[in-house]
């Protein structure tokens, strides 16, 4: 086997979860996804196309009809979005790795923004390409940021590609249009590709933009730009379990990326694609209400954390996750562990997302009930006092 | 964007799909998928699960329930497949792509047996790897054969990996236990891995093994050996469309592949694999049915093509296609095009398999009505007495 795969690191998040998995008095909020059901008419979808045997393979590219609705969903958010850039996928997971594997040779130099998502890391590893990453820091009052300089220090005309997430997992960090402007502006000049993965861009709640979402290179790019912007459906329609996603890509790219399609997962399940098709059209019933719920989450979760003696933590721009520091604990995992098991709650440890948030926790709040965030606070409360009474300080 | 990805070649059988795509006078054969809709039960067991709202993130080597009964149904063809040696993938092009991930590194040298099903061959250009193929070759009768000792010379300490798909797609060729066993004994000492795609093991005519399944080499593999074999729901199950496939693989490797494919798809649909679990709970209500119908099929097929002038085919062991050759015609794409175009007659074109296939043409035979292909070759008739009436021999 090779060493490459070897090396690459089994997931932090899932150690802890596997460790508190089937215990019924663990609240978990480990895994990056809402505990909500997707919403009743979409699964009719999918039952409906199920029903009428839509059961054979189907386009590389995504069925034409669902390209076109989000040709439409996404020029009505960032301006036109011609359906030649648009490719669907097997989730933005498949979707992050086929504009990799069409962009990256191994040897090849990537740059990463730290903390992130640790699949984004891994996949140039899988391709042989030469990792470097640039970490962002957090400010005194938990704040995570991002030396803009020191980034495009880092981008040279030696850089294939970079990557960034940005509403950023785990820290919530999110890149204003101006940051991505100069980002842009420096790639143009040094001939890199941007793979921007902006799937939390609904689930934004600074309310500085005039449609509501994230700042997006799309706003700012030319369709021949080295932009490739990945999406999901996960997020902003409650649909992980569903596998969908979609590239946005200058047009020249989509013919390359239909040919890894098909030799990564030929295509997607239409039954699945059916159902995105009613998500896409019932979607000004989904999405705001969505967001709404995640940011009622948030405004109770994050002031309860910050109530707490010795955590750090900050609101989130945008993202589902609260991202907190404890004083005192620098080993993440060692205390997501004890946390499950003393404290009944399953949190995931920041290691797992780069060495720069070791020390740190993230929180999912999408909760659809948000007393269990209530719970989750009153279970680590009470952690805390118990440890202040049983070590000196 | 990377050379290695703007030189691979686009689907030459989608070529020749897309000019007759939408003309309700053209009867397809040229994918190689049943026409039949997959079985109410399995839909049924997707739209329970749908209906449940088991619409989350799931394991990533899939449902432990689901991989133990893939180990009762692999334990019962082949001998005992414990459950650690299994994973389920998003389709069984992503299994053979993900083994690929986890064993070939940029430079190393690949070898696989041709013509076969382009997907196999891309995937380790995609990763770089050097590629050697070695060809079968048509006998006067027009059955494929492959040159045992030719392949065996090919494979040395410095080959990777050898990949090999029997029953082939698309000449039928099946190989022999006694082959097999001659393959696996010199890759053991070669040290090279085995990656054996046999998605058509139960569509198997011959009668001669014990089980009706085509010899595998998991029948004659250790669960140490470098052996990895790729399975799929698409053809037993005729679940194309639902894109479900699994590995079986040294228990060693399971962890690694684990790894990969949250990096790949994180996970299969969970109402995807509840599906599976009904194809897997009713297969013999189903799979026997979809032999014995197949079976029938390439019996009513491969006479009639055998009687028409100057058309060369045999009766394919496995698989569900017949491969023949037309005299005079020695441009395969050509020639699909102008009988898709002249003939109403949709056939994919050999060289899409291999340069050495050139000439050759796939019909897949797995029609649910053979009167489909009663017509089919009515129309490959008059095609043929037209063109001999108009062209001097």
């Amino acid at each position: 086997m090779r060493q490459a795969i070897l090396k690459l690191e089994e997931s932090r998040i899932r150690e802890v979860a596997n460790a508190g998995m089937g215990r019924a008095d663990v609240l978990p909020f480990w895994f990056g996804e809402s505990d909500e059901v997707t919403p009743e008419a979409i699964r009719q979808a999918g039952i409906a196309s199920l029903q009428a045997g839509e059961t054979f393979y189907s386009h590389n590219l995504g069925l034409p009809v669902l390209r076109e609705e989000l040709s439409r969903y996404m020029s009505s958010l960032h301006g036109p979005i011609s359906t030649d850039r648009l490719a669907v996928t097997s989730g933005g997971v498949s979707a992050l790795f086929v504009a990799m594997q069409t962009l990256v040779d191994a040897g090849d130099e990537v740059v990463a923004v730290t903390p992130v998502w640790p699949n984004l890391t891994a996949q140039p590893l899988i391709l042989g390409a030469k990792l470097r990453c640039v970490a962002l820091a957090p400010d005194e009052e938990g704040v995570w940021r991002l030396d803009v300089p020191g980034l495009l220090a880092a981008i040279t005309p030696e850089t294939r590609l970079l990557i960034v997430n940005s509403p950023n997992n785990p820290t919530g960090w999110t890149l204003s249009r101006a940051e991505q402007q100069q980002i842009l502006d420096h790639c143009r000049q040094t001939g890199t590709w941007i793979l921007s993965d902006e799937v939390y861009e609904r689930l934004y709640y600074a309310g500085d933009t005039p449609d509501g979402a994230a700042p997006s290179f799309l706003d700012l790019a030319r369709p021949e730009d080295r932009l490739v912007v990945v999406q999901s459906f996960s997020k902003s329609f409650l649909m992980t379990g569903w596998r969908l996603g979609w590239l946005v890509m200058p047009p020249a790219m989509t013919p390359q990326v239909g040919k890894l399609l098909e030799f990564n997962t030929s295509c997607a399940p239409v039954f699945v694609q059916r159902a995105a098709l009613a998500a896409m059209q019932s979607q000004e019933a989904i999405t705001p209400a969505v967001v709404a719920h995640l940011k009622k989450c948030r405004d109770t979760l994050v002031p309860l954390l910050k109530g707490l003696p010795g955590v750090k933590t900050s609101l989130a721009p945008g993202g589902m996750y609260a991202f907190l520091r404890i004083e005192g604990h620098d080993d993440s995992l060692e205390l997501a562990k004890r946390l499950v098991a003393e404290a009944g709650l399953g949190l995931a440890p920041g290691v797992a997302f780069a060495p720069e948030a070791e020390g740190w926790l993230r929180w999912c709040f999408a909760s659809k009930d948000i007393t269990r965030l209530e719970e989750g606070v009153r279970r680590l409360s009470r952690w805390l006092a118990e440890l202040a009474l049983t070590q000196p300080r």
